[in-house]
Parts: structure tokens; sequence; C-alpha cells
């Protein structure tokens, strides 16, 4: 079926010439580690991987992939949760990890320049020294790369005071599979020049472009942080305590709601527990303010723990420290290790407008209940995007696929008519593109494909992400 | 040239069935200015004018038009500076000014849900009874209409602290030229559920869909606005000054820069007279902070005024009262009719990294110096767009013509080559596409061009907009 060309030893004898034969791996232990990410138990098969240490050899190598009618799968940490970085067709792996250089922090202007390997984590602790804050925090910060944050418009917990990756993407160079550079945007906080070319390369999971450069919007520190949780006695009421504390004026710079079952598992998984009571609780918010000031910081999160309590919080705790923060933080944190702990899963990274979470929580339940599964969710109140894990526990693997088939669609067909999506922030990649026809009519996933046609007319980067085949599936 | 088909009396008939008779104009004289916007002196001539009064009535009248191959501009207030909603080829001229509903402030989730004829200020007073806000604020916010900011991406001044319109569109429903309905997004703050098909919609000046609905993200209205005047002594002066706010951690709501010529005309226009600090100085910055807090508010604003100060302002006037305010505002708010009072010009709307702003004025003054010109030049130093407005004065309308043609093309390219663009809000429409080649390379209109494609294959939407001609125009 696959209308692609092979790898052969020339291909790789060129591309030894065109990236050095140090950046070239062939070895095949190594190219399975980079035939994986962090999405559950996909393992692609590439044929080889390369690491480009310019735009220039990325332009190459595309020129020579399109040649070839070969896949190329970019990859930066390779810690995406779709399979966005997992070669299903083989072909080319295209590492960014030698193009990690920040090019500048411009203090004048605040904007970063990047390269797209360059770690989250690593940016975000570079601009602080500045005063400086670069806000989206995945929780894989500490390893996953902007390339793919960018790739996946990754979110995180802070998003919801301060917006998503696109938010922040205001200049790109993406070369395309002709080797053709493209450079759109700029240093520019408003730019209406054609249509939005950055915009629509973010969270494009690879399939239309591969970024070779990025330039961030920055944004000044906040150097004050309080941290609260808030019990409650419900998810109701928890997440109509949402509603209220963003009605009363306040903007939390975290909002994250802790289902109990959740919760324990994480703290079972960290060896801490929370406290009492915390853990007694059906739902618990953990919530940050943060600001410039000290002293208006924690006039905010005094007021915000006041009207938690107003909203029917059972009691608040507010962190006494930043370590104190860490601590709680690194419960929340440990939630993903967790839900792996448990065994085989499948995650829906659904979204939907905040206040029907508890109804969405209620709608998976229920789905998930008559399949005879476990499910447990966690994820961000404030901006209604949820992590809803299903386990497959003592399942057989045949019975479980049978199951993901049928409670799949069930999931997103509820979460799609509560008015929410499929993903949040994980992307679409190969785990949820059969989705795709549950949320897109045919005119959307047409326009979709006249746009990856427009960019990638062979269909050589990324195959079989993001778009469902055309055909049904077998 | 044009391939377009002609608007038939029997087509004119079919429009009435549609839309009802008395929401079909083919009065010439009505009609005629219909064909016009606030561009400068554009009259296009459309053969007929329809206002449906839904989606559904959108959807036939599209049908109709693609069936005649006949143009469609869609229209909201008509207050666009670009040519945006000026009909180029004729056709009809859809109007949106029966579809002006606020359908939903849906409290809860802190969304609008409105049709696009809704006036931009009726929609921030209805939010604001709530205590919300929606911020993007262009000049003609009392006259514009939602579907219009949408189309151009509309900005305004505080769009430094909150963002432009496409940072509020969250959602969209858009009737193809085929009559199909689009809905993409919702009332979602994170979904990278395939292609960003909701912010490529932005900002494509009628050229891709009609929109019919909009769903608009809403946030705590700010209760306390401070604003303040500091004269500088030079440009440079000022445009310093404003990184260095940013670099204090503080974030002003607006950020506006007069110079000195502007500011004198927009006095003469009004009749009345900033203070002599202000009138004095060669540039002077109006900054606004805002927020919660009251006491908050007031002392962001006195460290504001301070930092001016050490920063090199002459001095530093704070508004004593929200009229006093307002009487601020109305002078910088005159600079656009003041310069219309000059008699015939042509605008630049360009947009550069902040610290360049000095660099662009010199620029842009040694350039109409040259061709014997004026310009008279103001804008928003927070964000770096300028509103370049170059004066015919005494030129003979030849002279003019060639002026334009030989200073339009060097003053963009000086602007690219500070690392700005062509538009930073006003759009690109008729007026500058023959200049985007200046600053999109050939794969970037080769993208633009084939997404246009995708959705308006008969490229019957807005013809003559955004995209410059394929072969050089004569």
């Amino acid at each position: 079926m696959s209308a692609y060309g092979s790898v052969t030893p020339a291909l790789i004898d060129t591309l030894r010439a065109v990236v050095g034969p140090d950046h070239v791996l062939t070895d095949p232990e190594e190219l399975a580690v980079l035939g994986r990410d962090f999405t559950e138990d996909l393992q692609g098969r590439p044929d080889v991987a390369v690491a480009p240490g310019c735009t220039a050899e990325v332009a190459e190598v595309l020129r020579l992939a399109s040649r070839e009618r070969v896949p190329v799968v970019a990859r930066g940490g390779g810690t995406g949760l779709s399979g966005g970085a997992v070669p299903l067709e083989g072909g080319i792996v295209l590492s960014t990890r030698r193009m990690n250089r920040i090019l500048e922090i411009d203090r004048e202007n605040l904007f970063a320049v990047v390269q797209p390997g360059v770690i989250t984590q690593t940016l975000q602790d570079a601009v602080e020294e500045f005063g400086l804050f670069y806000p989206p925090d995945p929780a894989s910060k500490g390893s996953c790369a902007i390339g793919g944050n960018v790739a996946e418009c990754a979110g995180g917990p802070r998003c919801v005071k301060y917006g998503i990756t696109r938010d922040y993407v205001t200049g790109l160079e993406a070369v395309l599979p002709s080797g053709e550079v493209l450079r759109v945007g700029g240093k520019l906080l408003k730019d209406v020049t054609g249509y939005d070319l950055v915009g629509l390369l973010v969270g494009s999971e690879g399939t239309l472009a591969v970024v070779t450069e990025v330039t961030l919007k920055l944004i000044p520190l906040p150097r004050r942080v309080r941290t609260l949780m808030a019990p409650f006695p419900s998810l109701e009421a928890a997440a109509s305590a949402v509603g209220g504390i963003f009605q009363a004026g306040i903007v939390p710079s975290c909002c994250e709601l802790l289902a109990r079952a959740a919760l324990r598992v994480a703290e079972e998984h960290v060896g801490r527990n929370f406290p009492n009571e915390v853990r007694e609780a059906e739902a618990t918010l953990l919530l940050e303010v943060d600001g410039q000031r000290e002293e208006d910081v924690d006039r905010d999160a005094m007021a915000l723990g006041e009207l938690c309590l107003q909203l029917g919080a059972d009691d608040v705790l507010l962190a006494q420290s930043p370590a104190h923060a860490r601590e709680l933080w690194a419960i929340r944190r440990a939630m993903g290790e967790a839900v792996k702990a448990q065994g085989p899963y499948r995650e829906y990274d659904v979204s939907v407008p905040r206040a029907r979470i508890p109804e969405a929580l209620r709608a998976i339940d229920e789905v998930t209940a008559r399949h005879g599964v476990r499910h447990l969710s966690y994820g961000h109140a404030g901006d209604g995007n949820l992590h809803v894990n299903v386990l497959r526990d003592g399942l057989s693997p045949e019975r479980w696929e049978a199951v993901l088939a049928a409670c799949g669609p069930e999931i997103i067909r509820r979460i799609v008519a509560l008015g929410g999506t499929i993903s949040g922030e994980h992307g679409i990649g190969c785990v949820q593109r059969e989705l795709m026809p549950l949320r897109l009519g045919p005119a959307e996933l047409r326009l979709c494909r006249a746009i990856k046609q427009a960019f990638d007319p062979q269909g050589i980067l990324n195959p079989g992400k993001l778009l469902p085949d055309e055909a049904p599936a077998s």
C-alpha cells in the first residue's frame, strides 16, 4: 500500500556526506529507540536517523528525501503523547538534537530566537536570568524540545493564564519537503501580512514542514508565586468554583483539578501523601497566583483562598514556602508516571468548555463502566483540558483492543456533544486520527487535506499522522 | 481580463427570493456608499447588495454566486483601512448588518457568541455589564463590526497587553463559496484537533469564507485604569524608554507614541491642546496601566511615572480623573481624522520590533524627504505598529502617483530590512498587495495562493485582495 521509496545504501551514503558520518545512525537498536515516543506502547521502525547541524543540511536532507520519496519524521525530545514522532512508514528520522542553540535573547524587544532542539526548560532558565518568562510548561519541559512544542502546540498548567505555545510563536524558519526555506513572521507583536502561516505551522505535527528556527515572545517574569490547595466535597462543586474564581476577576496562573482516584494513585507512586483534608475530598483544586509584587500576590492568594471557601471548599491549604509548593506539585506532576505504572492504558486528551468538566467526567465514568474498564482522569480545570486514562487492568490484549475500539469513539462523541474536542494539547498524531471525523466535518477535513497537499505534495512528511485515511481504515 | 459572470436581473430576482426583497439594494447611489470603506479614496462599484438574515441565507447567496461565478465581498461596518470591503470587480456586496445579535454571553465559561454584524463597542458594553472584557479596540470600535475585525485581525492600543483579535477568536462558523458551512473551534481554550483553521480564517480578509458566527474569549474586566503622559526630548529616548518599561516588569495596557508633528495636527483638528510640557516635546508616550484593585493600579501608575523619569522623560503627567484621561485620549483618537483633514494621503501600517521604531521613523523621514513629501506618523509604540501617513499636499495627482509608486516600495524595503512587515493591523487589502513580494518570498506566496485555491477555487471571494497578481502588475 505504501508508495514510498526505500532508504538505499546509496541514500545513506549521501546522507552521511550531507550531515557528516558521525550524525547518521543505522544501528537497529539505536534506531528502535528513535522509533518511540512517550505514547503508550508504539514502536516505529526508522531505516536511518540523521542529525543535521544547520538549516542548509535540513534542506538537503529534505531534498534528497523528496527525490527518493522517502518519509521524514522530525524528532525533538521524543516526549510526545500522540505518536507524533513515531515513524510509522520507516524512512528517515530527522533529529534536531544538534540544533540546540539559543541564538538570541533580545531583551530590548522581549523575544528569544532559538533552534528547534533547545530543551524547553533550558530556554526558561536562560530567560529567567534576565527577569524574563517563557510560560508554556508541558509536563515534560525538562526533556522536551521547543521544536516538538511548536509541532504539537504544547500546553501545560500555566496556559490558563498565559496561553498556549501558539500564543508565543511569532516567527518561524521552516523547510518544505522541496528543500525551500520558509521565513514567516518575526519579532513582531502585530503582523497581518498575508495568511497566518506561522499559526498554521504551529500544531501541524511535522506534517507540513520541518521547523529550523523559532522566534518566541517573552514576557516579564512574575517574581512571586503562591500555591494553594482547595478540597471540595464533589467534582461539581470544584468545577463550578473554577467559574466563580474567574467571575470574581481572579485569573490564577494554574488551576488543576485532582479527582480522588487519580490523586491516590499519584500518592502511591511517589510514596508521599497529600494532607488529609485533600486525601478525603472528592475533588481538589490546585491553584496558583503569580505577579510582580510579593504583597500583591500574597493578598491575591488570601483572597483566592477566601473565595474558594465561599464557593464551597471544605478547606484551603496555602503552601507556606516554595519548597512546600514544590512538594505539592511533585505529586501532581507524578500523575502521568503513576498512570503508566498501572500497566497498559490509552489516554484521551479531551478539551471541553470548562463548566462542562463535571458532565464530561460523568460521561466518561458511564462509558467506561459500561465497558467494564477503569479510568484515571485529571487535568487542567482552568482551561477545560482533561487527561482521561483508560486502564487495561486484567483484560486480554484482544478484549482490550475491542473495548478501546468501542470506548474511544463513544467517549469522543460524548465530549463533542458537550462542545468539546478530541485533543487539547497532546495532538492527534496516529493514535487519535481515525477519531477526527467525529469532530471535523467533511469540508473541514477536505481543507486540512488541501493544506497538507500544498505544503507536502508527495506526502513524505510524517505520514499517517493528524489526518485520517481518506478511505475508512479496514 | 475578468473571468467573472454578470449580475443578471434574473440573479437579482433570485437573491430577492432568498433574503427578502427589502434586503436587496440595486439603487446606484446606495450601492456607491457600499462601494467604499475608510481607505483614502477608493470607490468600488457593486452590482447589487444583499443583507442576509441568517447563515442559511448566506449559504444560499454564496451557492448562487458560485453558480454564476459572481464576486462576493462581505461587508461589516465598512471602516477598514486597506480596501478590504471595496468591491473591485463589482458583483455582490454581502452586508452582515442584519446579523447583528449577541447570541450568548457565557458567564460560566467566559465566552461570547456573536453574529458578525455586532458592533465591537456594543459587544464590549454588553460584556462589561457582567464584569467581563473583550479587549481588542480598533480606533473605529464605535462603528466597526466583529466580522470585519475577524476578517482583518483588528488591533488597537490595548493589544500591547491583551493581544490581537486572533487571540480572542476561539471558534468560527463560516460559509465557503460552495455554500458549505464550516464549524471550527468552539468555547475552547486549548484545541489542537487538526490544523488551526480558526486562526487561518482570522485575518484572511474575506478571501477564504464568509464568517457567520464568532466565538470570542472574554476575560475579567480590569476595574481600574490610570492614564499617564510622559514627554521625552527625542524619539530615541521615548522608544528606548518603552523597552525599559517592559524590562522593569511593567506591562502597560496601552503604550502610544506621539511624535510632535502628528500631535500638533491632532490638536489643531480637535481645537484643544495638550499641556505645554507635551506640546514642546519631540515625542511623548501616552501610557495606561490597569488592573482589578484601585490601590494596586494607582501604585503601578506612580511606579511607571517614576520609571519614565528615570528613563529620561522630561516630565510625567498623571490624568487626575477618568474625564481627564478621556480628554487626553480624545486628541490621540483624533489623529486619524486629523490626517484625513490634511487632504489626500497614503497610509502605511508598518510593524517593526519595537526597539526599531526610531530607526523606522528616521528611515521614513529620509525616504519621504528625498521624494519631497511630508509624513505624519504615530502609533502603538508598545507593539511596534506605526501608522505612517504620507501627504500629497500640493502635488499634482500625476506627480503624487509617481511619488507613491517610488516611495511605497522604498518605505517597505527599509521596514523589512529592520525586521518589520507591511501591515500590523489594517490588512493588505488592495492598497498594499503589490508590496507583498517585498516581505513574502515565492514559496510563502505560493502557499498562500494554494490555501486560497483550496477554500475558493473559483476566486469569487473578495477578488483583488491580499495576494498580488501572479504576473507582475503592469
